[in-house]
């Protein structure tokens, strides 16, 4: 059952000056970087707020590492905007296999890791009224990191 | 101060059928509707979490009421998918005039009237790496609708 809206994803051209955009203008601080060679982007995510399921919502800024990455490709089309949404589920396995049987095309065989050690896997966007479409299950139970920033 | 994601905003062509998808695929039900005329859409509110400030995050379904609307030229030029994305404040006029001391373009002189009495304002997306942003003050001082679902 997804349970919270766990982040919006935001294709940047420069993931630097896109963090210090959402720094100056609004106060959000960067709760957590990394690069996931495998996904083809650097990202920084921003936790905005926690949520009633024991997690939290952030914003995920990426930067694509390669043009050939996915949001690469997207970023050559679109130009920076809004890329996916993502939403948290106790259970990524089960939700994308009851989803799967719906007839909405779930992209990964199997979840792969995502923002912090999480499993996520993503569900085509023309079958999703044209958002892509994320399902998230974060690495500690709790789903909560307040206490894990780095 | 911009304390959680409010909403995000979706465009689609036709509302009852993108509704019927988030009910079917994700159990997501309808938390109120509403026609704005000001911003010429129609539009479902779906409660995904509530959130750690005492409001809640939803998904916004807009379906435009005509062509020449914001969001009907939108969806002509882009299709259906992320329209905006909404931050709640407790204050929406001094934010939006900071923000604009900050050098981001508002797009209102003055908050209008949103989702469920709300007051709101948008911000440029060129201004904001692309993304349509909006910011919303709740009708309710506890921005907490649970009590008042119609």
């Amino acid at each position: 059952m997804l349970t919270r809206i766990d982040h919006i994803g935001i294709a940047c051209s420069n993931l630097d000056a896109t963090v210090e955009f959402y720094r100056a203008t609004y106060g959000f601080e960067v709760f957590h970087t990394e690069v996931n060679e495998e996904q083809g982007v650097r990202e920084a995510m921003l936790k905005i707020n926690d949520t009633s399921d024991g997690g939290a919502s952030y914003l995920q800024l990426l930067e694509p590492t390669r043009e050939d990455s996915a949001v690469g490709k997207w970023l050559a089309k679109n130009g920076e905007g809004v890329h996916h949404i993502a939403f948290g589920t106790a259970d990524v396995d089960g939700d994308a296999e009851a989803i799967r049987g719906k007839g909405v095309r779930v992209l990964y065989d199997e979840p792969r890791i995502g923002s912090m050690g999480s499993r996520i896997t993503f569900l085509h966007p023309k079958d999703c009224h044209g958002v892509l479409t994320e399902l998230v299950t974060s690495a500690e139970p709790s789903a909560d990191h307040s206490s894990a920033e780095h």
